[in-house]
């Protein structure tokens, strides 16, 4: 987990005047409302052809053309990303320039996805969804289950489709602000929580991900909400998914190479483990690709952080770092740069 | 001795010394280890073919052909039904029989399965499962929504998908124990809550079924769990689905007939509104019926408060009442019967 790194003492000064903010093209004008007047918006074209002089680049979401758009950028001192985690931009980013993450505006959407990746896994709806697109009404004693047809919790006619939440263990991988939102809106469903970070902490307690191997036979769910850092990468291999219990449930909300693909659709397919994921490798997963129609699989295109409201709430967060960066105050949520 | 059952006064007298108490034919063997060792189980077939002598008969759940069984048994006292609402069985049972309703043990299960509800609707869980079953990676910006289209929260080139829960509001129609569990899982997720019941009542602020007309305006989701009773049939027809803002959520996990399905078929197809459906109005719901494949409409198959946790809560609550009727003792839940 990225630790926040505040700005202190580093005063950025502004040698000619105007502060000029960067941001896409076509951006709707609504959101650009809460920047403060006294800036020149300048409107990055998707494939500038000519260099541009901007001091603070605001970037929502992760492109893939960044980099390149980048390349004709001048006097650059700070990108703001809205994104959670930076992965796709700290690796060649000029480390004297600040970069910020979008730490805290995601809390609401993803804690949210992420709840609604476990309770949709544990209801079956998935399944459901695909007997209401055959027309079949195929309720309790009807259906049978990869996994509960091998008794447990299932008794003796009245075979189900859908497990309480309650009563369950949720092992949280990742415990920043997002972890903590999801953890507050898990409290009332009567579960235990785990929870893993980098560092371990004591209250709430939080282990450190060494820990993991032992703490992931006693998990129901696993959700992951790590950045993608060079220790997280492939973190979730074949053995860690073969700790898990049999039927436990898997929540990828971080990054795709978090799991070891292979290794998941093996598990998937011997009816080892279930899963909900927001996050491939690779990523747009192609037609054809075994996860697809791996059992007991359900998947959303990279959207967990992603709403309506998500946007709004993002540039009121950057039109706040705008006026501290004019103030020459502290920036927040800073990843990289200026010496860091 | 058999001791005299005391039932609000009423005293049931055990002439032959032993309880009979009536289960399932096939009811699983450890469903049954709570019972109180003195009782004898009847085990009652599914089509009866001589009379049974039952004193307390427990019916997990909903059976179309219980007032068929009903009819060979004899000396019945209580009937104890595990399911919420007991239309199904009142209309023809003796008055004179205490009948039961297992009012809280579908608290847990009910209301995890209404957030599942509202949350995959929100979050177009079932939107991504449809993409996923046609391995299409259609993530924001890239796939059109009836509702966003048109505006309203969704902003320039950023269209995506889910909602937000938080900062919406929830109107809760039947507010017993499964709304107030409702209303403690929906807590955290920073909405605003509306309850109508009955009864009005303050502390939470209970407003009269009699206002329902004008709460529903001001809702972004309407969670139906009332019981069907002569006043809750077709409890929502078209005023009151024309009531609702456009693109707002209904969400059906009382019964079939409370929600008039022509009107909501028609403002679905209408993209007046959305629903997820636990129940319909005829259920099953046949092959064919336009509200299969309604759009924004997510149909599961009268599942909400069947889970296998639920079972042992409901055998766990039976045995109880059996302990109370040996005991003499005031059962709970009793709907009708002795004078009720």
């Amino acid at each position: 987990m990225p630790q926040p790194v505040f700005l202190s003492g580093l005063t950025f000064r502004h040698t000619d005047g105007m502060v000029r903010v960067g941001v896409d093209e076509n951006l709707a004008p609504q959101l650009l409302v809460d920047l403060p007047r006294e800036v020149e918006i300048v409107r990055i074209p998707r494939k500038p052809s000519s260099t541009l002089e901007v001091d603070f680049w605001i970037l929502v979401f992760a492109r893939k053309d960044a980099q390149q758009t980048f390349s004709h950028l001048r006097g650059v001192k700070v990108v703001q990303s809205m994104m959670a985690g930076v992965d796709w931009i700290a690796p060649w980013l000029p480390k004297e320039i600040v970069l910020c993450d979008g730490r805290g505006v995601h809390d609401v959407s993803a804690s949210e996805w992420v709840l609604t990746a476990i309770l949709t896994s544990l209801k079956r709806f998935p399944r459901y969804r695909d007997s209401q697109l055959r027309q079949e009404w195929k309720g309790q004693a009807s259906v049978m289950d990869g996994f509960l047809s091998e008794g447990g919790a299932q008794v003796g006619q009245y075979q189900v489709l859908g497990d309480d939440l309650a009563g369950k263990t949720v092992l949280i991988v990742g415990y920043g602000s997002i972890g903590a939102a999801i953890e507050a809106r898990l409290r009332p469903f009567d579960v235990k929580i785990m929870r893993v970070a980098r560092s371990p902490r004591k209250e709430p307690e939080i282990f450190a991900v060494t820990e993991l191997r032992r703490l992931l036979p006693q998990a129901d769910v696993v959700v992951l909400i790590v950045p993608l850092t060079p220790e997280t990468h492939r973190l979730i291999g074949a053995t860690e998914i073969g700790l898990m219990k049999r039927g436990a449930l898997l929540v990828n909300a971080a990054r795709g190479p978090v799991v070891v693909t292979d290794a998941l659709v093996e598990a998937l397919e011997k009816h080892r483990v279930r899963a909900v994921l927001d996050v491939t490798d690779p990523e747009p997963l192609p037609a054809g690709h075994p996860l697809w129609s791996a059992p007991n699989c359900m998947i959303t295109p990279h959207v967990g952080g992603s709403t309506p409201e998500f946007i709004h709430r993002a540039f009121r967060f950057g039109a706040q770092q705008v006026r501290r960066f004019l103030a020459g105050e502290e920036l927040e949520n800073i990843v990289t740069g200026a010496g860091y």
